[in-house]
Order: C-alpha cells, then structure tokens, then sequence
C-alpha cells in the first residue's frame, strides 16, 4: 500500500475509535480561540466541567482517594474533553476508551474493596505523548511506516504509573522526527494552538501542549530533547518540568535516534498547575524507577533540597539572575515584558534580582546541533524509508506558512555543510561538550561575588522562545532551551501573562546579529500576537529537580501576589 | 629528538628527582619476591616502618588530626618507602617530594594555628594514577608525545582532595593506551608485581597495585573502564572500588579516547584496608564534587544505603550469589577455592547463598569490546603519532613472554576484522547495549523468588580475573570486569587468600570453551603460582556505593571470621 493511502487508512481508524455521540459541531476553521468550546458545545454535563476544569490536583487527587468522584467518571469526564480537543486541535494519536474505563473500573473496585487507593495518583487520568509504548497498542510516533507496530510490554513509565494508580488514557500528536518545535507528521497530519489556531502549540511535545490547554488532561508527559517539553507549556500557558537526564524512567519508550546518547532525551510533565508537576515527579521518583531502568538514577526525592537547604533554607531570600536576552535572537516585546514583571514580582517579594551574564551560548548551540546532525539524518531516512514517506522539510507544508517563515534558520547555517560524522569525530564533539559543560558550571559558580547571599546565583530566569506561540512553520529557533539540554540543567517552564497589542507595542528596529535575528524581529506584529500566553522558564542545576520546583513555587507564589487574586490569568 | 631519546631523557630526569639518599641497594632481578625489602632495606626508621605498616586507615588519620604523627613525618614515612618501592618495581612516574612535603607543612601549620584539621583526609598522603593532572606537573600517561605537557589547572580530583585535607605525593604507572590489564610504556617501562616481579601487578592501575602492595601508600587514586582498578586490586592483595559512572569526580583528568562516552571510566581508590575506600569515597562525595564537575552526580552519602536500608536493615540475614565461572573461561584453581571460602565464610555467618546463573555475558562483552574498537584505534594512533613511537601491540615486548602469552585473545576475535564506525552505526550499538542492561537488570530483580529474603539478590560474588596475578604479558582477559563497567554496577575487589601449590593442585583438561579457555587452563602451573594473592570482587547495584561497601564488609568480617585471629592474610 502507498503510504499516503497507509495513512489515510490510520486516520480513519483513529476517527473510528471516537464514540460517536462523542462529536461535537465543530466551529469553522476560521474561528482562530476556540478555548471555550468545550464548556459550551455541551457534550460536558455540568459536573464534568467541574471535575475537567479542576486544576488544583491535590483536590483532584483527593476527592479520587476519596471516591469522591469515581476513576470512572474523571476519566470519562477528561476522555470527552480529550476527544472535543481532537475536534479542535487534532492533538491526539491513540484514542483508547473502552481500556482506559476497563482500568478506571478496576481502581474504583480497588478503593471499595480494600479502602485503600492504589498509589499517589489513584484515579488520575495521564496523557502521554505518542512514545510512551502501552502493551498492544500502536506506537507510530509520526512515521507512517511504524503503522501497525504493536508494542509487547509497557514502557518502564507505563508500568509505574500503572503502580501508581494513574490512568494512560490518551496518546498525543508529535512531528516527523520529533525534531521540531512544531507538530504535524504525515500520519496525523497538524495540530493547532487553541488560543489561536492559525499558530502551532509548539513542539515536539505539541499534542500535550494543544490537549492541555484545553483541558482535556490534567497533566500530560512530554519528552524534551532540544526544549520540547518546555516550548508546548510556553506556548500553551502551561506549566513543563524538563528534569535531568535520567532522573525519570525512559526504559522501552520509542525514540528518534535511539541510541543517540551524548544529548539525551528526557521524560517530564507539562500540566495548567504547578503541583501537578510535583505530584507526578514525586510519585515516579518514588516508585524507584532504578528497579525497571537501567539507566535510571538512584537518586530518591530529597526531602531537605525540596525545603531549599541548598539555597538558605526555607524562606531564604534568594538571589536570581534573568537573561532577558541571549543575545543571539531578541526576544518580541510580550517576552521582553513578561521578564520584567517576574523580576519586579520577585524583587517585591524580597528576592533580589541581577543579571545572567551569557556564557558561550553559540558555541554550545553549535556544539548540539553538530551532535544531532552527527549522522546526517540517516536515522531519519531510514524510518522513512521504511514506508517510502518523505523527510519533511518544513512544519508549513501547504501554502499556508506564513511570509516569514525561515527556509535556512540560523542553526543550520552554524553546523554548516552536513557529514556523516566518524566515531572519532564525535569523540572529538564530546570533548567540546564537556569543556563547555565545565565553564559553564565555573561561570555558575563565580557568580556568588555578586549574589550577596554568600551563594552562587539560586536559578536563572529566561524566555523559553523569543516569541509566544507564532504561525505554524515559524518556530525556527531553540536558542534559548537546547542550551539546557547540553548542559542537563533542569528547567522548568511556566505560565506569565499574554501578549497584549496595546502595551506590547512594535519596537523600532535594532542592529540585526544574524539573519534569523532580522526574520524574528519582523514576524512580530502587535495584532497577530494579542492574546497568547506568555511563559518564560526557571533553571537551576543538574539533577535539582527538588530545588527547582521548590523555587518555581517561589516565583509562581511572588508573581501571584504581585497581581492580586482577581487578576491571576493562570 | 627521536621518541627513544625522548623517553630515555624523562626517564633520567625521574631519577634526578629522587633524593640521592634514598637510594637503596636493590635486590637482584631474580628476586622474584621484594615484599620485605622496605622494612629491611634500612631506609626507613622504626617509627616510619611503623607509620607505614599502619593499614588502619582510622588510626592513621586520628593521628594525623591530633598531631600524634605530623603530616610532614607521615609524607615522609611514605614517600621514602614510595621510592623503595620504585627501584623494586618501577611503579611510578612523577615524583615531587618538595611539593609534597611543602604542602604537609602547610597542614601542619594549619592545625597548630587553628587546632583544627583542614578536612576529613587532613594529612593524609594519597598516590594517584597517571591520569590525576595536577597543576605545573607533566602528565604523561605513558605516551611518549604527552612528556612536557604541563597541567594548567589540577583536575578537580585532586582539588578536592587539597580540600579535603589530602597530600597528593607520587603518581603511579600505566601502560600505553591505559587499555591492557597490565604496566608497560615506553617512557617509564613495565611495573612489576612486588609479590612476584616476574608477574604483572595488572593494570591499567598497575602502579598504584605494585606501590600499594609494598605500603608506599596509605591509599590511591585508580580509574576503571574495563577492570583497571579492580585487577591490580586483585592481583595485588588489595581492596579496590569501582564505583558507578560520575559518582567520583574525573573532570580535567586526561584519559584515552577522552571523548568516549558509551563506557565511561571511573576512578576509584585502591588500599590494603576496606575502611580506606570508604573514607575516601565519602570524603570525596561529601565534598560535593557536583560544585566543579558537571559530569559528576549530585547525588549526597546515603547513610540509610550505609545502613543497608535496601537490604533488609542493619543485620539482617543477606543472600548472596556466587559466580564461580562465567561459562566462557575457566578459573584457576585459587580463584575457585577463594570463591568456596568466602561461601562457607558468609554460610558460617549466616548469610544465604545461591548460585548465579551467568546472563548474556558474552554478547555484553562483545558489545563493550566493539565500542572500544570504534574508532578502529585513531585515537592511539593520532597520540602515538606526536612523538612517532610505535602502537605496542603486546605487554611483553622483550622475550620473556611466557610461552602461553596469547597473540589473539578470545576478546579480539569476537569483535571480528575492525572497521572505523560511523555514527550511526555507533548509535545502534548503544541500542544493543541498553537492551542487554535492561535485560540484566530484569533477570537480577527476577532473583527475587529465589532468595528466600523476599528481595533479589542482595550482590553477586565473583572471580576479578580467572587467575591471579599472572607472568607479563599473559593477561589477556576482562570477561569478569568489564561486564560490570557496561552494566555500570558498582563493584568492589577484595582480597581472600593466597595461591598454595599444596592444595592449589592442577585439574584434568576440561571440554574447552574456545581458545582462550584453553590458554588460561594451559597457563596453570601450581608451582608458579604459589604465595601470589588471590582476590574476588563484590558486585552490587548502579550507583549503589554505599550499600556495596557495607555489604564489602558484612563479607570481610565474615572471612575474618571463619579464619580466626592469626590466619588473616591481609
């Protein structure tokens, strides 16, 4: 069979597992927002918009634990709003109902038998993107020749979400090769940003990110390589843990060049609260994921960094750095905004604010995408090859892409010509790696002369992209994330604001760095942007993920109070 | 110059750097044991024989931090019988007792001004292998084009070990390429096992085994990629530790194919006393070496693991599992009695012990040797090229080869004809190489039902090599060690007993496995190998340093035990 016909064949399979009473009259395609759809086309009772529109997870959880509401019923409430999602964003790939209650069933019979939930996520419905393999269902991951691939055993974090009573209930959109910040894929073609979906929801995580914002999960997993947890939640108005490499289960989850290990993927929750990330990455480190991976860090959750013990203790004042600008790509007025108001929330707070300074970021980006193109995408080709599908070339496929989109972004004009690299070579690479790894962290380090806490600077405050979610084919760039990726510093995405056309106004042109500089710069327009979320991202060291969840509580607690309780967009 | 002078000339210069007084009247060549020769020599005094016999790592750092022993007198002791050591076993390669004992001086003044040691290790002098670069010092690390690299900067070992209070003195030899589990280079020559010199004190840290086994050292610094701390261990009459990948810091180390990260080496101490690695290991972490490496785990001592939390809780009956034989090469009599006195020991103890069924041993040995082979040998061929010195191609380049010297070890054969790879071939090893993780790691949880403690095995218990300390250029095999570097489980050498010819009797030919099986059987000679010490190592989890030296202990005691007070060997 073609694959566009293999493909075809898969979509209408997919559009087969909607229950049919499940559609929904869809607006035009024109309708750019379509967020609140899903409370008015009234496939939602009134109580599963309460239960969906539920973002406190602790309540969540606890009216589970305490059967409250029903597993059932959450996951029914969530899957229908999953499935109007789809309508809208086209942000799924598995659509599995009659497993996911079959499951919801069990922990319901569970909790009545024995009084007791199952684990720390009883009940809670998880969405995951599309590589999280679930025994006996497909994992295509945006290839058209991975249809019909049947995964034997559930991924290492299948198994422990199973242990800890969570429901997998759907699987989410991803691009071909996952190396995008964008999502379309030939299999499940695009999916869209329901705050506007003349824009992309970022990438590759974009599923989630689409899903999320409509609330159709209350907390999703993405994987991040290059900033694909964080660009969704970014663009989304969500929150996105990027943890360090390996401090979450990846064992027997499908990947794009599998065995690439000098920058290494990792797994981490995108979801609208900041608890929700806590509780899944407290609940997974706590199963022992070193029990099922083998290249899972022993590394229990640490108590005394979650109460900031490397950084003054609880209630510390503590010393942030911002970069507002990398100085390779300038950031658009909403962006530049939204790290203002975080450093004046902070510095309201009592917190004190300085400067990042940024240390070699082109040559660590250089550096990482040397390193992805190390086998001049013969793992790509391969993958297509196996259904005779394209490479794709370009998130704007139709003639939709808007004027500018980039065809040459500045990163590919780094790494250059491409070449399939030799093992030598790449040794090579690595050595650069490392000695960037090192100064960086002495540049860190050297920053406690100028804290005034007596420590080096506490975490770092940065755009996740220099622009909010733009139009599909657009997104050229990942300055500002890949970094931390060859650098394993754990990140963590959140919410700030929206992009406002009346104070986010056009700036006047500045000294262009590069030609991806200019196109940024010009993409911008006041009118086309009003609206979108805004996020910026919270980083601090390798393997922190306690510290830095600890301190993004800080910042999400100061920014709340600095816009009062009625003003709270998030 | 011609490499050849080159390396006559720094040889020279490493002679020049010995005090003239410290010269001894060595012993014939055909002295094949020299382990009595420090305390006959007349070199040392009693008090610095008695420094020097201290192996109780605990009393010999009390007495340093209350000024019993000064550090000055106690680098003395050392370095004297250090270089004692050197003229009987050539085991070192930088010598700097100026710089040593100026820093003891430093210590010295720094506890009589404040009453306080300046760390954990304070005063304690440690031995470090030809790869710990300390600033203003050449590191060779026995290529003949690395003699006048001077370190810029002391690598971040050795900067904590300054911290910690540490007096790094000599450092120790290796063999060219560090990729031989024996001692030889052109620019410094062969180290010679100071129990028998016509035998090898192993390697790659062969220096470090020679110089401990004579007590020129309390404790030294080794690093392991494919058994390179734990053969000299065993071969030496040591403990020695290989801990998991960046628990111990190795950033601004040199190394061989520096850039390698599919097998990471590791360092690790090595001493005559269990309690030594423990107080360096946790010095070390505890020193956070997190701060300056950024390859290094932030990951604190985990005094519950000490505690044997994961094993059942102090005291609790363990369950061992012995491998006396891997399946693909036979051990040597000695090995295999040791194997059945350390079972009857842990037996008397009342501990369990099951046998382990060896699992895919040689596909994970294949693995690891075609990724060591990747680059089909550029890296030493572009290092032998500055200076123009030939590849060595053998450990026994003289004719003193013994006649079952192997030209073709098992090992080669199985990686086949040798080819540069390219990365994407390199990236599908990686894939075969975590499959086989995943898939060692299943089939040590599934022990669970066998062990009758309600937990998988508790460690495995196996030979180090199949033979002890073997003539030069016979060590053809790793088949016991570097299994665990590519599982990446922390492992612990120890040392059991000693060869008898008496009742280490020669065994009828079994059916041979290959032929490396039937070199090694052909190799046993009771008479040869008579007083040589024989050593096991203990084999625990992933990042499991902590619970590994514990359970190190529970099976030293238990040995101690079963032998009574006066039988203890080491």
């Amino acid at each position: 069979m073609h694959w566009q016909d293999r493909c075809a064949a898969r979509k209408r399979a997919q559009l087969d597992a909607v229950p049919r009473d499940w559609l929904i009259d869809t607006p035009l395609n024109t309708q750019r927002n379509v967020l609140d759809v899903p409370r008015a086309c009234g496939l939602l009772t009134p109580r599963e918009i309460e239960i969906t529109d539920t973002i406190d997870i602790d309540r969540l959880l606890l009216n589970l634990r305490t059967a409250q509401w029903s597993a059932v019923e959450v996951t029914t409430a969530f899957y229908k709003r999953a499935i109007i999602a789809q309508q809208l964003t086209n942000c799924l790939t598995e659509i599995f109902v009659e497993r996911a209650l079959a499951r919801a069933r069990e922990l319901d019979a569970h909790l009545a038998r024995t009084g007791n939930p199952v684990g720390p996520l009883h009940g809670l419905p998880i969405s995951l993107k599309d590589q999280f393999a679930i025994k006996g269902l497909e994992t295509i991951m945006g290839y058209a020749g991975w249809i019909g691939r049947y995964a034997e055993n559930d991924c290492v974090l299948v198994k422990l979400l199973y242990e800890c009573g969570a429901v997998p209930f759907v699987r989410t959109n991803v691009p071909q090769t996952l190396m995008w910040g964008e999502t379309y894929n030939h299999v499940f073609g695009r999916t869209t940003n329901p705050y506007n979906r003349y824009m992309t929801p970022g990438g590759s995580s974009g599923g989630e990110g689409a899903l999320l914002a409509l609330r159709g999960s209350p907390l999703g997993v993405g994987t991040d390589i290059g900033g694909s947890v964080r660009i969704p939640a970014a663009f989304c108005g969500l929150y996105g843990l990027r943890p360090s490499c390996n401090r979450l289960p990846y064992s027997l989850s499908v990947n794009v060049q599998a065995g690439q290990e000098s920058i290494v993927s990792v797994l981490g929750p995108l979801a609208p609260s900041l608890r929700a990330l806590r509780a899944f990455t407290h609940a997974l480190i706590s199963a022992q994921p070193w029990r099922h991976d083998p290249e899972a860090l022993r590394k229990e959750w640490n108590y005394a960094e979650e109460a900031l013990s490397a950084h003054g203790g609880p209630g510390a004042r503590l010393c942030f750095a911002i970069m507002p600008d990398n100085g390779i790509i300038k950031p658009h007025p909403p962006v530049l905004r939204a790290v203002r108001e975080v450093r004046e929330a902070l510095e309201a707070a009592g917190h004190t604010v300085i400067e990042w300074e940024p240390h070699r970021h082109l040559e660590i980006y250089e550096v990482g995408e040397r390193i992805f193109a190390a086998d001049d995408a013969q793992d790509y080709i391969s993958e297509c090859a196996l259904s005779g599908e394209p490479l794709i070339q370009t998130m704007s496929p139709e003639t939709d892409a808007h004027k500018y989109a980039l065809d040459e972004p500045f990163a590919r004009t780094i790494v250059g010509e491409r070449r399939h690299l030799s093992v030598y070579e790449l040794w090579k690479l690595h050595e650069e790696k490392r000695a960037l790894r090192k100064s960086s962290l002495d540049h860190w380090e050297a920053t406690a002369s100028k804290t005034g806490t007596g420590r080096p600077v506490d975490a770092i405050i940065a755009p996740v992209e220099p622009y909010t979610a733009c139009p599909h084919g657009c997104n050229s760039d990942a300055f500002y994330t890949t970094l931390y990726n060859l650098l394993d510093y754990t990140a963590c995405a959140f919410p700030v604001t929206f992009a406002r056309k009346d104070i986010d106004v056009a700036q006047p042109p500045h000294a262009f760095r590069n030609h991806e500089d200019e196109a940024v710069f010009k993409l911008y327009d006041p009118e086309l942007f009003d609206g979108m979320p805004v996020g910026l991202q919270l980083v601090g060291r390798t393997q922190e993920e306690e510290g830095v969840l600890a301190m993004m509580e800080v910042v999400d607690r100061a920014l709340k109070a600095a816009r009062g309780p009625r003003d709270v967009p998030f």
